[in-house]
């Protein structure tokens, strides 16, 4: 196996060179001023090393992937109930796409698309307030982390309930068909600040470092989810982390992924590591370019895909 | 790890007894005469051993589990120059819906629903008459199952042709955005053909072999396809093997899969086995119902998840 | 021609016998209250003459009929610009559909599904407050009706207030377009009262009038629109103004009219008659059943077609 | 009234003038070959007078509008039943589209789509050969003209069915819902011919005579339909008659129509007029576009609305 000690900085060193970086998502003004040179990556593997390369220490706002936190938290609460409200089939369409809630009633393909997310949120939200739903969403990734100074950009969450219509609309459009059981503006408010929950690379690798280890916290020991939970959150971040790219990203890197538009992916190998990688641009179904780059060509290196003997 | 030789029986067993075993696609007249009691399993193991229980040596209609080895042998003729014609996303439609199809001008989204599936069929009619396609497609898989006693049944051939009003449709409208380079009649002559081979669950557990051991073909040692090939056609059948349930065969199995509406599911455990299943009675989405239901258990015992560390 | 004396209470006659009376909406809570054995019916005839048999001086809430009113109003204001952000031609879909939003960026079909009416609601705020812009609405039917006691059903504002979701959806949707200018909760503010206003059948053929006058106002002589602009109005309401059922109704009617989930129904015979007719109870399509009926007959014996030579 | 004798022969060296003439239809090949300057009109007063201009005995390619004398045959074959097999709604979508059909369950929007107008083609067959259905339509054609030198485009017919594969989609798609009682090869051999049908601007007015005179053919005072069907059938134009433009035909020009990719449009003034126009160039929504507007222009002139009081 290749030395990660040498491989990371080598595919930062070239990811830097790379004129061809994608779009910094824009619709979310404050994240439109984001530098598209960033550039960093960590990976936590099994044995407990952390390697990093590039901007691996600069916190950038981790948007979706957050869904995956707050999936895990759902599930702890209602457990197999909660696939009564949300769909596991990846969607076919773009991740902010209302087309498919009205032609199934309402209910949202999957949990990590926008509208899957919401219905997530507004479980999370059952006999809390905003705030609690919020605080304990932050404790959690903390927790995971070992890391209490992971906060929530405000200006972020602020920015994007500003200009949050589409989502908005979603939230509103599955009230009407009775799956939202709380105000739109309550479940909204929750999505908006753990979209805007800013982490490094490296704390995103070590706060995903349970679904690598079969649901065990490496550091504890203690499970935080059973063996069959973390296979069954990888598969859906397999065939519907990426939007309407989770097949090419199968394809391309063969491990199970999810990312968010502000430019992060976060990348298991079952087994071997928990990876984060950062780059602003994004390509043209809303992932990180050269972050699915990244990942692909060190997969490649490392041999690491989920498909192979 | 359990022991095989016991599971598989026991397996059978409890399929037998099971009541609830779907509906027999009736579509395609001659799969529907087909006895929904029916049960067989397989497992080809890269050690070299075959396990079997219940009908296992009872040919059935392969149907689209056919899509595997044509999209083989279309890639070792035209490479990724494939991908220009069509997709790798999941459809979140539909096997046979035309929908997408409008949208995306004629680019069917993956190669396993119809259409993508069609378009395969016509490269390899590229050079060939259909006489000749359908030779080298069955040909390709008495190789891999080093048997060459399959065959075609034409009668199932013949019944779908009669019948197969939408795939015409879907051939006729990719036609007309040039995405099918020979007469619908010709390149869905072949089709037909192709998914009526016959093969028993053991002999299908054979064919897909090379898939579990990174491309090789362990009878021969020789490279059916390279180990990178092999892992992105395992990926595509996690995302796309299963239709509009792909996403819950990841979630429920965790290994790639391809169903056919004759019941058989061919899965595949990276490096350590091929397996097929077979019972006639579909699933709302047109699966093997206790296909689906064998494998998750069986998956289970044996603690094969491609998610698992 | 057969003497409108006798033939509307005949006709009022025959629809009290009838059982099959449809569905009274009931996902507005204030309209499910409703007696369903209502109906009244009013003829205003350009000679003058009002003739009506029935319930017809009894209000109910006009709901979308008022969408007439405010699109005179918009057209009024803005003209034809008003058409770069809503269509003019049949939607296809529900009342309420929001696929072809998403397909079409954010520009609805025409101004009579509820889409397009909350554009032309934003229009008529443009330099208003919410208050104004109702109290300009409900001014400008109080004056085609000469009738200052009209107003607007409170209870049914907020009780359409409550639980309208999907108009939330519809409106933030087109928001995220930037094709409303003002906040959501403003535009729906004024589209929940002016949908709530109360009128009788009688009242709303009056109103009616200047749309079967070629535009002018028979009370007064003075022009409301143009003549080209009724026309055009006109149109757009045989068009459009069934929702789904535009196409049966023109088929089997014969005239432009516009309907309300209130049960009540406008029509026009250019020239001749402006008529109101109410009936709870709402066909498949989400019109009035009896009402509908009604004027097919009414349209039959009075030999009142615009396709007529 | 404006002299008609003057406004037809001015609109004509008008419209001659124009350089915005739209794109001649290529997608049929021997379509694209005709000259786009051309521009003939004609109009067939109640009573009893012809007046043209341009072009106006030059003979084009009616296509589409060869749907209304087919539904009016179909119609008189099966009465209402017709309408169990095809809806009466406008379609919110291109003529060509399939994406209804699968939604609908493979019953068309209205009988002037494409796949509409191959189930009316479909019930011309039966107890027929199409050599016969071809000749029955034809004859009904050159009866309503009283002109029997009106022939098929032969060459036309068979560019459409060499290029016509998205219309072969159509009907195996209906056929695949049992919607077409007759092999696609057949129905769509009809269709094909009947829309090659070849006439001049003058002959269409002279055909559509009966349908501005209330179901009679003027030159023999016999009922061609009854004034019912002659009404029901306009309506239908109205609402459908420009595929997805129909509604701002309808806004535009405020009489029933109906229009072909050949450039021609047949528009009826019931009472009044039957005319035609043909300018080979097309709008965006494939219907003439200086046709379009020469009618919009005329219909101003003479006043003529069916919405005008």
């Amino acid at each position: 196996m290749a030395d990660l000690e040498e491989v990371l900085p080598a595919l930062a060193a070239e990811m830097a060179e790379r004129s061809d970086r994608g779009e910094v998502a824009t619709y979310i003004p404050q994240l439109g001023k984001i530098d598209p040179k960033r550039f960093g990556i960590a990976v936590a593997l099994t044995d407990g090393r952390v390697v990093t390369a590039g901007d691996a220490d600069e916190a950038f706002s981790i948007q979706s992937i957050s869904k995956i936190f707050t999936l895990t938290l759902a599930l702890g609460k209602v457990g197999d109930a909660l696939w009564r409200r949300v769909g596991r089939e990846p969607s076919g369409n773009p991740f902010n796409s209302i087309v498919q809630l009205e032609r199934e009633l309402g209910i949202p393909r999957n949990p990590f698309i926008n509208a899957g997310a919401i219905v997530v949120t507004d479980v999370l939200l059952a006999d809390h307030q905003p705030r609690e739903a919020i605080g304990e969403i932050l404790r959690f990734i903390q927790f995971l982390t070992d890391d209490d100074t992971i906060i929530i950009d405000r200006d972020v969450a602020a920015s994007e309930r500003a200009t949050g219509f589409r989502n908005f609309a979603l939230a509103n459009y599955m009230r009407s068909f009775g799956n939202l059981t709380h105000e739109p503006e309550m479940a909204l408010g929750v999505y908006f600040h753990h979209c805007a929950i800013a982490m490094s690379a490296r704390q995103l690798a070590l706060a995903g470092r349970f679904l690598s280890h079969g649901g065990l916290n490496p550091a504890t020991g203690h499970s935080v989810v059973s063996a069959e939970r973390a296979r069954r959150i990888l598969a859906l971040m397999l065939t519907c982390g990426h939007y309407d790219g989770s097949g090419d990203f199968a394809f391309r890197v063969g491990i199970p992924g999810k990312s968010g538009v502000g430019g992060g992916i976060l990348g298991i190998v079952p087994g071997v590591a928990s990876m984060a990688v950062w780059s602003p641009g994004l390509n043209e179904n809303g992932n990180s370019k050269l972050g699915s780059i990244a990942l692909e060509k060190l997969a490649k290196i490392m041999n690491w895909s989920i498909f192979a003997p």
